[in-house]
């Protein structure tokens, strides 16, 4: 153990339910001192993935956040089922949600709120798009939208789109699409 | 009700601890068919600052996530109090984390994850810096960390940084700053 960095020393359990689990860690900090804190475990990590046409276009979802109340939209994402990787989520996700499927580059892998959330997001550029066939029953609530990328870069900036992968994303695709 | 529109229709609290609450949503869809999702609620929202120096340079913090378990750097951020407006915790954030006031322009709200996480991020610019009393008990794991705002964006874009807000708040500056 190194005395000068952070540890989590122990964890329990607090609620463990059909999606999330509440953990409570104790976590030693630099100074000697053991802080408690509550933390959501979503128990798998999800992907996310930047879909780029000519144009340059990209592909988002409309879709219901349980979570706000809202409508919004966002990246085609989801999780990583058991026995898959990264990759093979990316390619489902893109399929069920948009009907494509292309070639992918993991761009980053990005935390949510990791003070408080262990989930991770693999983020994904997806280009060389062609038409893939479309899988599984979780489309019935999202309305896939193309857009011009620059069209969606300024929706990011005058807040009409408002979650943070999404704006990472699109904003990082943006800056490599200038660079190049 | 709009028959062609989503709406909550109940909800119920699973697990109730200091920091988190793990609620049950019964959602209707469009389609008139009701799943129930499980979402965290937090408590109250949140605030994070793009502090910009002249340079430009930006503020950030090294602190230790207690969610993924590693260090990193990310914007100084923090809750809203209760009794306190965004703007209000945002000036406080700032104070606590980099000892440092200014003027503050809201740039966007954001939702991390809008689906199962009623939280949302109040982002905020902040120039004209000048030194504030540095007051609060919560800086003892936090390093400040200054550093040219070019050098933070290519640490998002090569995958160095790694929380959502903070890249998508630091691609935003940049781009508004770009845009002037």
């Amino acid at each position: 153990m190194n005395d000068d960095r952070e540890d989590v020393l122990a964890e329990r359990v607090l609620f463990h339910g059909r999606v999330f689990s509440v953990l409570e860690r104790d976590i030693k900090l630099p100074d000697g001192g053991v802080v408690t804190w509550e933390v959501v475990d979503k128990r798998g990590d999800s992907v996310a993935i930047v879909a780029i046409a000519p144009g340059p276009e990209v592909h988002l979802v409309q879709e219901f956040f349980g979570g706000t109340g809202e409508r919004g939209l966002c990246l085609p994402k989801g999780g990583i089922d058991d026995g898959e990787t990264a990759d093979q989520a990316a390619a489902r996700e893109l399929s069920e949600e948009i009907g494509l499927t292309g070639r992918f580059e993991l761009l980053s892998t990005m935390d949510l709120s990791p003070g408080y959330l262990t989930q991770r997001t693999h983020l994904y550029l997806a280009t060389d798009l062609v038409p893939a066939h479309r899988d599984g029953d979780e489309t019935h609530h999202l309305r896939p939208v193309r857009l011009p990328l620059a069209d969606a870069v300024a929706m990011c900036v005058d807040g009409r789109i408002t979650e943070a992968r999404t704006i990472a994303g699109l904003l990082m695709t943006a800056h490599r699409i200038r660079a190049e």
